[in-house]
């Protein structure tokens, strides 16, 4: 063995660290289970709504975030560097710029409509906190080339069977839905607000970014940001008005906005479908990405003592324009792991998720430890998940183990049940063991 | 949108590459697919054998690297940088360090055998080529804390109940076995040969090394390998005496040499649980990492047009003494995704495998595609995975949808049908169609 010993000073090997890079994950088998459990219902509600899955390499050009992934994330959390031939290489903190390449690859073989889904990690140089590390797993599901409303609200509805499939109910979380057409509409119509949010120099644009932030501020501050903004008393009082409208006040501008138009649609076959109880017109919802276009939704915990959003989504058009001259409209949201687990944990909606063996083959003594191997095969063999102890170490151990693994059922093969052809099944939740044939195992398990 | 767009010379803006990084894939969900389709079989085996799923970050700190990965993937092919705090961070070109940090970090809580499988990627800076990308998923399955032999010939028959699950038989692949401890044994006894493995400098060293490459090169290349090696014509007589040992020449020396003790025992269990056939003892198997210390093992493709290495394992001793005092052996495997995608091409046996989507519903007009959603609505929430067209196309069209997709069955719901209460369902590989009851619909697909 070879290599760069780290020696101490006093010429002793170093041993190294046993944590993982920091504000990252070590996942032992426990927490795999939670981690599968989470992203097996992800991908099972996906197929059920016909999405296909794709994934895309952990590393990228620089450049394709460098356009349009915001200044924040690439200045300050990218992960990048040069690799060994010169490139500008950088790790994923977002899966839209790749999504985005690779459908303009194929921008004239892909069917549409499009409807995809990913899972997978993204780095971002953070400061770790609860419900929050420089690796997270996230959950992207969109529908490409389809410009109705229709699109809106099936994708929508995905994280609600999500939601339903973990065992959530109504009450547990709120979905927060607005249009940023809708918002633009308003600003200008009635606060006459100029400019748009493609100019961040603009009042329209402060006053939403002002917006997006004020479910994390006190009114006092809300208002000052708008003063910031610029905005007069008169325009403050405006903005402050449309953020109390409901939907009826929206319907009144149905056939002047086609933002309004969008949202009243959403909410059409959100009824019809049977959707419409999960979904809360908030005009304050906006949304962290400049890139969304129409609806938009956020969805929030509403345990008082976790009361945080949970994801968002929105219509979202010009997706492919980095990389070809063609436009195609686009619908998704995107659900981390973390935020979604202390859901679950805050709600106790964590399964006891044990480990999917079913039965653990004991070893008597070495002589028979051939014995409970070829049993062991035979279970597999017949489609039982069966695990080997390998060592003839004492009964009691042996049964601690499968104890502690919560593996329901020990079969043990000592010289007398060898004599008579049998084994001996134990029921390990029950305490009860019983002689049985070999054949018989396959209908007690 | 903001942020910084790239320009051409004629101040245009540049449309960027849509090609992957170098040397990574995109998986498209055809791809996808294919991928899914090995890891459900790696991880299906896996569990039958009671193994337990665990995950690591994919950015380790440097140092774990440093130390044992071997001088040229860290010199050479290793991904690393400094991270905005100046730390030394490398993402993973291999997986042992990892999972000895983790076992490390908890060695008195893990109750023993612990058994622990991983699918995920690694990254190497090296030559894209066919069957080798620089990013590429590795599967490993290790069984730690078991000194004995069985716990070899369980970890190595994964291997081959994945092959059968794939539907490879016996005579497409061949697996061969060698020792370690032999080796070196009879390389001191035979040949004389002084030094061990941890000695590169050691003729035996280098002897190993040149027998390593023996399936690589020529018969004369190898004599001049030993001959750099500095052997004498006789020493390099007893090395390829060596070479054509068979098992029973290996018997001969049970008790002489514990290397030789544990291969005997390895075939004698192997032919209990008849896996006997699908091991040759093969003396000239090393593998080309250091750590190992006893039975090692190396399968190659049959294929004529693709004879290769598929993948290698063995025992190592010393796993976590990087990262504590404790020792632990282990016995395992690693398996990468694109060697064996190219054994599954070359023996035609990747199946077809068509999406999961089970029915599409079709959009006759904008006014009945309320009836269309509740529709596939209904059919989701009876567990039948349906994807809604969404848009009002030409019927054709949508067919051609489905026909492309291989989705198997298509619902159309026109005003006729509204008014019956009925859909008409279109079984797409029959080409026939037929109008029925919804209730209906779930007996039939």
């Amino acid at each position: 063995m070879k290599g760069l010993d780290i020696m101490n000073k006093d010429n002793s090997i170093k041993k190294l660290s046993t944590q993982p890079y920091k504000g990252a994950r070590d996942f032992y088998p426990e927490d795999m289970r939670i981690r599968n459990y989470i992203f097996d219902t992800w991908k099972k509600v996906c197929k059920r709504y016909g999405f296909e899955e794709y994934d895309f390499p952990f590393l990228e050009n620089w450049d394709i975030y460098a356009a349009k992934t915001g200044e924040e994330i690439v200045n300050k959390q990218l992960y990048w560097f040069k690799d060994r031939g010169g490139r500008k290489v950088a790790i994923r903190p977002e899966k839209t710029p790749s999504v985005a390449r690779m459908i303009a690859a194929k921008i004239n073989e892909l069917s549409r409509p499009i409807k995809w889904f990913n899972i997978g990690n993204c780095w971002r140089y953070e400061k770790p906190q609860k419900g929050r590390g420089r690796e997270f797993f996230q959950f992207d599901c969109d529908i490409f080339g389809v410009s109705d409303t229709a699109a809106d609200i099936e994708v929508f509805s995905i994280p609600i069977e999500i939601m339903k499939a973990l065992g959530a109910t109504q009450k547990m979380f709120e979905i927060k839905i607005s249009n940023r057409r809708l918002t633009e509409y308003f600003l200008k119509e009635l606060a006459c607000l100029e400019g748009d949010f493609s100019q961040p120099n603009s009042r329209l644009y402060k006053t939403v970014k002002a917006i997006d932030t004020k479910l994390k501020v006190t009114e006092l501050e809300f208002e000052k940001l708008l003063e910031e903004a610029k905005l007069t008393n008169k325009q403050i009082q405006r903005v402050n008005e449309y953020l109390n409208y409901n939907l009826d006040d929206v319907k009144k501008y149905k056939d002047k906005c086609y933002g309004a138009e969008e949202l009243i649609e959403f909410f059409r076959i959100a009824e019809s479908i049977g959707y419409k109880r999960y979904f809360k017109f908030s005009p304050e919802i906006m949304r962290g990405f400049d890139y969304y276009t129409g609806n938009v939704i956020e969805q929030f915990d509403l345990n008082p003592k976790n009361n945080r959003s949970m994801y968002g989504g929105g219509r979202y058009d010009d997706l492919v324009g980095l990389f070809t001259k063609e436009k195609l409209t686009a619908v998704g949201f995107a659900m981390g792991d973390m935020t979604l687990i202390e859901f679950l944990k805050g709600w106790n909606l964590l399964p006891a998720l044990p480990a999917d063996t079913q039965v653990m083959v004991t070893v008597f003594d070495e002589s028979l430890r051939d014995k409970s191997f070829e049993t062991a095969q035979r279970l597999r063999e017949k489609g039982i998940n069966a695990f080997l102890y390998l060592e003839a170490d004492k009964l009691d151990k042996q049964l601690k183990y499968a104890d502690r693994k919560g593996i329901p059922y020990v079969i043990i093969i000592g010289p007398d049940e060898v004599k008579k052809g049998k084994v001996v099944l134990r029921d390990m939740r029950k305490k009860e063991q019983n002689e049985i044939r070999m054949e018989e195992i396959t209908d007690l398990i």
